[in-house]
């Protein structure tokens, strides 16, 4: 098995670390595959460490707003940043967890053109604008989540999966990291 | 003492848990002050841990890249993105670290301004690339930056650190989140 | 069945013309549907037959570009703007003329991710730039077309095909035309 | 009479079919001219015949805006993307159209400089819109033509008479496409 | 005579002082008109006499650039702007002072599209990236400068007429100024 | 002293006339300096005479916007430009005229992140669309001042305020004008 996911040549750790280990077959029994980032961040084990600790505390944790929820964030930021990885990791995920083949591909393609509640399109107005321009957010952005029905702690976790997402989709280009093939036909 | 620095209404876990009460007093030994991204976080003691780790990892642990080079790398990319918090806290490190207050300056304002070596150039002109046009970088940038002397390695971090504040900025903007006041008069 | 497809209270001329009608049967056996932007346009006759004169001389008749490079180039266009009817009709193309669901994906997502051949990338590039840029195109942008071995009648094929998308991603924008369903788990 | 109106070398069929001939010496009898684009399209008179059918139902035929409306929105679509020939060619047609020169250059210097009715406001915000983000064109967008007084019917036809100029902008850049100098004097 | 030339309510000083009105004799009998923009300017006339001495020393006084590459500089810019009041204006010059209607009308609409020497090219490629890049200028675009022959004296000349016309694009812009209508027809 | 302040090899009038060197005497007396862009254009007095009076009249002269007023926009302008000549020149005026070192910071860096009146948010606004989007400017704009209580004359002084840093950030982009170091320090 190669694992060169990236224009990097940072080979994993080899071999890996008991934990790790564990880790990535937890990986290959839940998701049938372990993803490439991970393995690309592999090639030093703190590092891989501290970015799957925010991951699973962003995409996984409690929180006001659904894992679907979440994912339809980062696969919107990743659409404005045509982060070829996420769309396609994240892009399975939406139409896996939503059972709608669909809104994922919307997710990615354009939200806009897409039937949503309102809670959603404010939902995704926000991450859009954030990730387009977060110079320009003001009083009026947070309010038009709260009115929305958005608590504060919810608006928190809006901004910090977008935010999140803005960095995984500048780490995914700047080393054209490659998602695995097996995301292409999931949930169709 | 208000620890109200965003404009979300998020208070911090009261009392803090033993650990982070360690972690702000050692804060406040070495800064003299608690920066107050960290008090932001510490509505969620899970959530300020995971930052702090993936902060801590990127800025501080061993790289091919000086402390100094990472916070220009930070303060470049928070300039694209005119965020307050980072330019200004941040802006502070490189002052410091450098003993040049014209330096933080210029990466706050306009890196192409002042004199700088071709490494600081190339490692500037990527951060600032993937932070404006992430959909645009290819293999020339990354081969840019091994023309300049950087190791794949390098290039990792330099990527690593241009996401993690292409991340954080979005936070503060989304949250108002406020500097604490101590920055602006450090190391000019 | 409904026909509307659109935002716009535009129906179809009931009944079709025998001709139409013919036409939406040939559809039908081929494709397995009528495609969804034939029927928006069946309001007027001679709107539809207008357009699908362009559209099949463009895409389908003889070219230096094959129909499988016209198909990248329409889903490269779209990309760039987004365009959710185009990106889901154009993206299925790609992907069962290629037999290649993985390169249909990267078309619609960042053509720069994917390996491709000189040739190919030459003609995204130009294709992107005409779509983002059009003001500035000059002559070393068809040098480089040339200098990828296009002849000056496949650049008018490539100007000609981008240009076509650029029309029809803004009358699918400004009426939020929506696809076919049938086009989401085509050739996956 | 030299036919290379554009950087390609691809010249006109010669001789010119029948009824090419007669459609060039009716343009030549109306206008005093072949307009530039016929001529370079006629290296192919299946190309040429499609491109004029279009054009010549979106622009002449019966339809709820006037000629000068659908020049107007042609003028200030070819505005947006600063082509050369489209702003010479349709900038002679709203002179001559509206009997008022400085309507013309208005519309293709900044529509909103000049005075409006609202109707035609509204209309030339929709086609800006439409050409600079057609990704954030939304129902809004579309109610704010119907208040305006515009019908559904109305709507399709400002939508693809931009359309169509944003696609005639995109071939003229990438060919570099000579307008007839005739029209630089015409109606002023 | 109204001397209404802005959206603002701001009348000339009434009577004029004895200066200015022989100035703007002057400007009846050489140019058929005193230009709005001296009008607008009238009502202080510290503000009028500040504007007209920074204005002629740039545009009149002795330069490597001639008087016609100036104006074509003042209308390349005011294109990226899209400035009603200094297209209109300084396109006249431009027709006026080369005796080439065209060759204003391709400053106004696209420089890129007509046949222009190196120098030309340089020069104008140089105000346009200074207009909407001014934070990516940088030592090479001045070498270009240089390399297509011009002093460092020229390149001071060039900087500062595109500076100007940013800046009276913008007070136009925000003023709502209407230039002289007897421009529209001159030099046609 | 070297008065080499810029890029180009343009050195000052040598020697100054009694008038220029009067003048920067005074400027050493009251602001402890001569600011480099008047040592940048002395090379021509005529130049440098035109500039001031121009400068002087529209910082210093009386206005409805009060001096620290003006220099606001003119480090809002700078921000959007990023220009490092005005945004540490301003940016220290801005820090002297209020007091508040904090205040120019965040006007360098994004005024919308500090507590503001509404009278200064709306100038601000105005400042930084006239910056960013010239060409969108219109009737609401200004209605938006008037609203916060600007007069019409108000108004122009706003404009042309932000006109002026519209120039002179660029004179100092294509120049590489370096800021006198003395101001880094300043009213911190």
């Amino acid at each position: 098995m190669s694992d060169k996911v990236t224009a990097l040549d940072l080979p994993m750790v080899d071999p890996l670390p008991e934990e790790t280990r564990q880790y990535f077959d937890l990986c290959e029994d839940k998701l049938g595959m372990v993803p490439n980032v991970l393995k690309a961040y592999a090639f030093d084990i703190d590092k891989l460490n501290a970015f799957s600790a925010l991951y699973n505390d962003l995409m996984l944790a409690e929180s006001g707003l659904s894992k679907l929820e979440r994912e339809m964030i980062a696969v919107v930021v990743s659409a404005v940043n045509h982060c070829w990885y996420c769309l396609v990791a994240h892009g399975a995920a939406v139409r896996a967890l939503s059972g709608d083949p669909k809104l994922g591909e919307a997710m990615a393609m354009n939200w806009r053109a897409v039937a949503l509640s309102d809670r959603h399109r404010a939902m995704l107005a926000f991450a859009e604008k954030l990730t387009e321009a977060p110079s320009k957010m003001d009083e009026a952005d947070r309010q038009a989540l709260r009115d929305a029905g958005f608590s504060d702690r919810d608006i928190w976790d809006i901004a910090n999966v977008a935010g999140f997402f803005n960095m995984t989709n500048r780490v995914a280009a700047a080393t054209d990291m490659q998602p695995n093939d097996a995301y292409h036909s999931q949930a169709r």
